[in-house]
């Protein structure tokens, strides 16, 4: 499975100066999310050696066929969380998002934070703080709906494209000598808006294509990909 | 002068590693600014070794006692304003700024900030733009004034102080054996707060006293501060 980690991969790649291992789960772009025996054992290698595991899970409101398992749940002292309201409260533009951790690990980042970054302006810490009572479970049905709708017309097309488990994307192959960074630099000649997959590593025959516009936006857009990619 | 750089001293201390001049004039936390002489020198000296000058200038609306001459204004291509609507438009809160220079020194920044700090939050930048027409030039007559109580009633205590050129503070050196980041700890508990000299550098016998509280309240202040000066 490619778009899963093997453990014996990451073992093989831990020396004696690696400090974290890191997790970005649902996964942006594919939308994966790792089972939990492999979560298990990927806490239990960063345990043995002593890592820090830094678990960026701010696509975990969108999970979809099972129950979301974070990795604050292992309660392992060398882990930090990684949270915002970018995606679960749909406030993107807020840029606001929040860090859990065992004090001391807070502490040492605080201090970093406080030189690089000073703070998140006053305004959108109150707008943060009356939106945390929020019910944003409709967010998640939402963006379920799109994906599946997404999902089911890229079926007609050429595009080959992995199912994802969770977040709000399809991560697209596409056909044979095709280019995505070319490709998406020529769709934006007409209208549409993908994002290349080398943005995300060695995956120039990727596209990653976002769900959160409206169904009759998405299939407008895979109906000008198709054109596109067939002319 | 103490608060002024010795060009003599800013010579000898560039070396083959030196890239950058860092100015900060109106300076924080004494007020100071430099005379133009001295600013002609110090951009000379960065042209012949070819450094890039950074000026903080986020104090340049507060200028009392002559014009302000803005590093901007000798269109050195190496040079790299930073400035604020914190200060100039009493919008510290907002955390939003800007910095001024050449397009191919821009183009790097531009590609570090988007790493490291994303961008200001949208609402943040709206407001922004609504302020950029405002005649501020009220907030500098209201700093002023503050600044001449304070400097005035200063002058009453055993408090030495440096009289401000610009910025909101004055930098007061500490009667002998009085340790400035001891009695900033001491002045939180009777309600009044100072910056201890050590956060500047060197300075444990200095505080630094802001002008930003209305006079009645700055009056009191400097009460409290005298009368734990002289326990």
């Amino acid at each position: 499975n490619r778009w899963e980690p093997s453990l014996q991969d990451i073992k093989s790649k831990i020396n004696s100066n690696t400090k974290m291992i890191i997790l970005n789960y649902p996964n942006n772009p594919t939308g994966k999310i790792l089972g939990d025996d492999l979560l298990d054992s990927i806490i239990n290698v960063a345990k043995e050696n002593n890592l820090y595991v830094l678990s960026d899970e701010i696509y975990s409101q969108y999970a979809y066929h099972m129950p979301y398992k974070s990795v604050a749940s292992y309660e392992y002292e060398r882990s930090i969380i990684a949270q915002s309201f970018s995606k679960s409260h749909a406030m993107t533009g807020f840029r606001i998002g929040y860090a859990l951790a065992e004090k001391s690990i807070v502490k040492k980042m605080s201090k970093l934070q406080a030189l690089c970054m000073t703070s998140v302006c006053d305004p959108v810490q109150y707008a943060a703080m009356r939106v945390l009572d929020e019910d944003v479970s409709e967010n998640t049905l939402i963006i379920q709906k799109r994906l599946d709708a997404l999902c089911k017309v890229l079926k007609e097309t050429q595009l080959e494209s992995v199912v994802p488990d969770g977040a709000m994307y399809v991560f697209c192959h596409l056909p044979d000598g095709l280019d995505g960074t070319v490709l998406a630099q020529k769709l934006l000649e007409h209208g549409v808006a993908v994002a290349p997959g080398e943005a995300f590593g060695q995956y120039r025959d990727y596209i990653r294509i976002s769900a959160c516009a409206d169904i009759g936006q998405l299939n407008k857009g895979i109906k000008v990909i198709s054109s596109v990619v067939n002319s």
